[in-house]
């Protein structure tokens, strides 16, 4: 990243999709950084919380970067935020940080759990341009699944990124208002360098249903209920909470908040002014059985059905509040994210079995996209003009997709470019290019580290839960290497511990290889250890057909 | 299982579905057995490879059981007869198996290669009745995504048990021709006293499509193209691979079959023959680089992302024989099963990474799936008019609108059992009811055993893979129980063991925990181990806020 006269795009994350949850720009040494985002481990990720990108070509670079700007609060553009700032050097050496306000105040909330509350947030509106040494930064409004996203321009000597981030074209959203139309096509006027789309839909023709279809749909199947209701939704989609919470007050019903996350947003959003809640209208979870169970709305997380959430606690009958009963309906105001829908299957069936109706999008239209569909993706295209697309957000084959969506639309193939995390785009005055691809790829948090030695623990982890785990622990004499003790074997997740004539084989195995080795004169105690793996490994495979990971212990005494 | 006037009807299997893969008749002390099957596990399921239903309830009984039938050939109904046959004592003492030619074929297929060829496999044509003792057994055939598939009736002296298996109505099958209706409205003219159905598709409204309609949309999809075409389906599924066959001779194209399970069951198929392959058709795929690429078709295992499958092998450019390259089109001719949607996904993305164009079923009705949908039903249920109604094959929620919809057809909602795994439902000369349950649910197999010592150990690897492992040793003499070595440590699946200060701080817990128990004069090992591992885990946590699971050794010399 040296050559001062050109322009570098780098999408950096994350597993399976494309520019997702960072993408960095630089000119002339200095970085801008669009968004910080997290990604949820998948089941084969053991023992994982959470996925960042793999930033470490940034980390040494702090004092180069010149802002990050976060599109909207979002987990997978937020959340990865305080590892960020962690990795950077922390919050007093973190580069300044912009977004619109809701998203600054989602931002405050999570640096202060992991105190980094000196970190500096700026709220910008939409509309208000800010300048960082090289870059001018832009924040168009937009409309997305939740309120206060933006596009954002970053302007730069050689010409105008634009960066969708997430957004649908919704003519009638539920708060703030339509797209910055205008803004956009200003860009198409004006001459944009490059478009970096957002192509999370680009398999779905036409166009998006409006956040607004939802709430009447709402109103319909609650309306239909005499029982107490149970919505679940993300706890992010604030327009659906308004649509709950207004559906609540025509049917004369109180709405009580389920989960941290929930209760956390909503707040959060009501001090903001992007929610209008009636006094009284909130009950607590304790208030509930005071009311008639036609009078109760119950707005609960869990609509993936993550482990610890509340609506996955209530259909396993492990809610300490709220118990579900014959009577009850719960509303999936959501659908399943590819790789959830077995969780959230299981908790189907589960609220089932405790007597409950369950509504979900395959009843009722009662859940819309936060994403545009073609036609969205195709208008954003011939708003704005660009000169260059590249297309983010997607696996490899969305973004072909987008690639001939744009293709269609007149844009030149040599002008889109189909990246992949880790590899640059470079822009100067000749036209535009690939790079030199740089480091990238993923890095786990675990626990409270960061890192990439999490790979080598993650490989481990594999084969420990494989076919479990075999300790043998041989004591020998410093002097003779002689056998000194009775080996100790220990077992975890393999069924044979109470195998006695296999540990048996096992403990004259063990002797027999230090008198092996004894009189073979070897000494070196990791020598020793080597040989009892091998031979213990291969008794155990031919004994059991099974393959534990085997750790000798030599001990000298 | 004793009382000689009640009729009992035991579901036993398996994961989140009732009495899908395994359910047992028993009356006056004598059994059969309807269905053998197994399940895949799921990712959390950490190493292990099968998961069966737990029938220790009938594994001191092999001499009571009359007969074991299986329906037809899918894994879920026959996969789990060689372990039922190893669990009952072994080939030589196994219960007579019955099934149709095909059925009993792969049977055999598989029973040979875990060395069981002694048991005794019975072919049964369709309309064919066999008397075992107190039953008599009357197969009848069925439509179902796998030629010879069967519903079973089971007379006992108090009426007839009609299990349908899996089955749709297929009005135009592509082999053996529809259902055999007017058996199915005898049972109604006779009086059938169960009915224990198929509850697959039970929310989907409206009649299945007929398999028949897949072939000319295969042979419209394929005959737009003009490189290479590589086809996944079901393996077993031998009527999709016959209309593959027939597009394939229309279009002038070679057929290569790749994976494992795909060559052995067409062979099957065409020695029994279910399959109409001319001469000369099929190619090995060592001549697939003679053909031109518009004359060859690929047909494949991996439709469902199977890590070992074929097509996961050329998508990930690790298969030995086909390379995947721009020009291929790859047709998923069947959808994912509910938890497979991230690996099909994954696969696609590959697929596409790799060059080639994919069509699935959301691009043209290239599949259609084996069970019956609510209207096939209900006509079930009108042909056989069954005085009790017992759903299977699927989640509660399934059995429940099974329930529904029976009830709406005017069977008394008392007459209807929707049973869980373990519940048996006794009949006798007064009626129906539920009688205790019994232990059941899941057993694994493992490497090469089953059993339910595997639950442990899937707890202990669950534990392993979360936060990795920590072995430590201490050395302490045999008389005064003071530390005689240095603490040996050992990681596995941690990330911090290049950490000298936590380590250190590890080593003189050690020596001080050792030290402490020997002045309390606690000489006993496992207490010694028992102090250490609280002492390390707190410290672990404290230290590093991880929770590995701590292995503490204690060696006395």
């Amino acid at each position: 990243m040296t050559n001062s006269a050109t322009l570098r795009v780098l999408p950096l994350g994350g597993l399976g999709e494309i520019g997702k949850n960072m993408t960095a720009v630089e000119y002339d040494g200095k970085i801008v950084v669009i968004d910080a985002g997290v990604r949820f481990p998948t089941a084969e990720q053991v023992g994982i919380d959470l996925v960042l990108p793999d930033f470490s070509v940034l980390k040494d670079r702090a004092d180069d970067i010149e802002a990050i700007v976060i599109t909207h609060g979002h987990e997978d553009h937020l959340g990865g935020l305080p590892y960020v700032i962690k990795q950077l050097g922390g919050a007093r050496k973190a580069p300044k940080i912009y977004g619109l306000p809701l998203t600054m105040a989602m931002g405050r909330s999570k640096l202060d759990e992991h105190r980094l509350r000196e970190a500096e947030l700026t709220d910008v509106k939409p509309g208000q341009t800010v300048k960082t040494g090289l870059f001018e930064l832009e924040f168009i409004h937009a409309t997305h699944s939740i309120p206060d996203a933006c596009n954002v321009a970053v302007k730069t000597p050689l010409g105008t990124l634009l960066f969708t981030g997430d957004y649908k074209f919704d003519q009638t959203p539920v708060d703030g208002g339509p797209a910055d139309f205008l803004r956009l096509a200003r860009f198409g006027e004006e001459g944009l360098l490059m478009l970096l789309g957002d192509s999370t839909n680009v398999d779905r023709p036409g166009w998006s249903p409006s956040e607004a279809l939802v709430g009447p749909e709402l109103l319909r199947v609650f309306g239909g209920l005499r029982g107490r209701i149970i919505v679940t939704s993300f706890a992010s989609n604030l327009h659906r909470v308004q649509q709950v919470i207004d559906a609540a007050i025509e049917l004369n019903r109180k709405v009580c908040l389920l989960g941290r996350s929930m209760r956390k947003n909503v707040n959060i959003a009501k001090s903001l002014g992007h929610l209008d809640v009636p006094d009284g209208l909130i009950v607590q979870p304790r208030e509930l059985e005071h009311l008639p169970d036609h009078r109760v709305i119950v707005m609960s997380t869990g609509s993936q059905g993550e482990p610890l959430s509340a609506l996955r606690r209530m259909a396993f009958r492990d809610h300490p509040q709220v118990r579900i009963r014959p009577g009850d309906t719960v509303v999936f105001s959501a659908t399943p994210i590819p790789g959830n829908e077995r969780a959230v299957n299981e908790t189907i069936d589960k609220l089932y079995q405790a007597g409950a109706e369950v509504v979900t999008h395959k009843d009722a239209p009662i859940h819309a996209s936060g994403h545009g569909y073609q036609e969205e993706m195709k208008l954003m295209l011939n708003l704005t003009r660009p000169k260059y697309v590249v297309p983010l957000h997607g696996d490899f084959h969305r973004l072909e997709l987008h690639k001939r969506l744009a293709v269609k639309l007149g844009i030149p193939a040599d002008n889109v470019f189909c990246a992949e995390n880790g590899l640059p785009i470079e822009v100067d005055a000749k036209g535009a290019r690939f790079g030199k691809p740089v480091p990238s790829g993923v890095m786990y948090v675990d626990g409270t580290d960061i890192g990439a030695t999490a790979d080598a623990a993650l490989r481990d982890r594999r084969s420990l839960s494989a076919d479990g785990l075999f300790v043998v622990v041989a004591t020998i004499g410093d002097d003779d290497g002689k056998s000194v003790a009775e080996p100790e074997l220990l077992f975890r997740g393999v069924p044979f511990e109470h195998d006695e004539a296999f540990l048996k084989a096992v403990r004259d195995q063990v002797d027999a290889s230090v008198e092996r080795a004894a009189a073979d004169e070897i000494h070196d105690l990791d020598e020793i250890q080597r040989i009892l793996h091998d031979d213990i490994a291969q008794l155990t495979w031919e004994k059991l057909k099974r393959r534990p990971v085997v750790l000798p212990v030599v001990v000298a005494v």
